[in-house]
């Protein structure tokens, strides 16, 4: 089984004032999954960002930061507009994948987990199995969730990824982003930066940049560092460009695709 | 707590060929709604129909039917065409609660809920319940699920009204169409239709016009069956039209509405 992670940067257009799907690029990546699925009956399970859909409410709302209780009725209305912008995201996701003959099922995530202090505390992903042993594509997203010490938060989809890749032992997790892999800097802005073919341990993280690790990555070394722990346990992780073409296709099909792996067993 | 059911035909443009909402009649009940959460701090579950959103893709792809497993991946397809139509009636109904100002919350039902020959056999509302105690109005709806015998079928809004009614034991159910209530024959049809102001006993049914139940009421006599069942649990229904004004305010408000009660003593 495969868990592929769509960025939102590579399924929305960002540099959209409205929340706005990125179709053809989505489209394209759409027909190599389903191209995948034709030859090889694998099970995949996708996993996708809020990309502009989510984050704009999320924030204008401040979900997921302390508030009074006084406010607690407008905070409900914002948790409810976000729920409902990343839904809108995930419909339009689920209509690009079906058109191609991917026999995708929404999962909402936020109709089966809760967070604690932002970090998933329940997960029940019984209907996430199922529908894997029937044959479907389960589809899950980044989504607001009832937190226990915050009422709200947001969890991305990238905490899904690790969850997912811990209870349900996948054979690979791919993460389809919008750069070739896990850079020390920021590639789009340093032209010096260098792509880590392959990461095997926390040590390696010390190559980062550190004046530039949090605007480049995005909390990118927080993700690093779950999937490090996953690698321990088998899972190995791939972060590869989701913009050039058949990458998605190749990785999915086992062949070499330019990124970074991450893995226990780096051949150096 | 008060359960609400909105019929498809209440919420969706049924003479319309393509899925098509009723954006005025659901915005007028979304408004008593509003006023009725305003002035009192209910707890609320609304669960809708398919109406013409779900029944064309479901009646394709005869969702619900045995079928020759060498057809799966076709059914498959269907399956999530059918989802993603509900899907996207659900996300139409909550922008419009949400605008006026009512806390809803989706619950994806095909997320938490399995059928065996068509019957609920799993449900986990875990997050129904931790919705509504957080001041959220849960939205359920008609869906698709997986299917223990038959492999996928379709769930109504009226079965998840049963099960909801006989676990959460709300203080009342409200089923909302198109019709003042329930009648012996088809009032829209016949004339002489005549409207059971209460019914408290399957023999209450007797008095159907058994040439025209099964078009008159497209199940409703079972449906009536089971609210009779939960009526013997103290719980009360009530079948109101959701086409005349207040009559939604109204009913929630605990105020007189032209209808049928189904109720364990009716006053004769």
């Amino acid at each position: 089984m495969i868990i592929l992670k769509l960025g939102g940067s590579v399924i929305t257009d960002k540099n959209s004032l409205t929340a706005k799907l990125d179709f053809d690029n989505l489209n394209r990546i759409a027909v190599e999954i389903s191209n995948y699925l034709k030859s090889y009956d694998s099970k995949l399970i996708i996993i996708h960002g809020a990309g502009s859909f989510g984050h704009p409410p999320a924030k204008k709302y401040k979900i997921g930061e302390k508030f009074n209780l006084s406010n607690y009725q407008k905070k409900r209305i914002g948790f409810s507009q976000t729920q409902l912008a990343v839904k809108t995201l995930n419909s339009q996701v689920l209509n690009v994948l079906i058109k191609n003959n991917i026999p995708a099922v929404s999962i909402q995530t936020s109709s089966i987990l809760t967070t604690n202090n932002k970090r998933i505390d329940s997960f029940n992903i019984d209907l996430v199995n199922k529908y894997l042993d029937e044959g479907y594509v389960p589809v899950l997203y980044g989504d607001v969730a009832i937190d226990k010490s915050l009422k709200m938060a947001v969890v991305s989809g990238d905490q899904i990824i690790t969850y997912l890749g811990k209870y349900l032992n996948p054979d690979k997790i791919i993460l389809a982003s919008d750069v070739d892999g896990v850079y020390n800097k920021n590639p789009k802005t340093n032209s010096d930066a260098k792509l880590f073919k392959c990461l095997s341990s926390l040590k390696d993280l010390e190559q980062f940049d550190s004046t530039t690790n949090i605007d480049v990555t995005g909390g990118m070394i927080g993700k690093i560092r779950e999937l490090l722990e996953l690698s321990k346990e088998g899972v190995d992780s791939f972060v590869i460009n989701a913009n050039t073409k058949n990458n998605i296709f190749n990785i999915l099909n086992d062949d070499e695709v330019n990124g970074t792996l991450i893995t226990n067993k780096c051949n150096k």
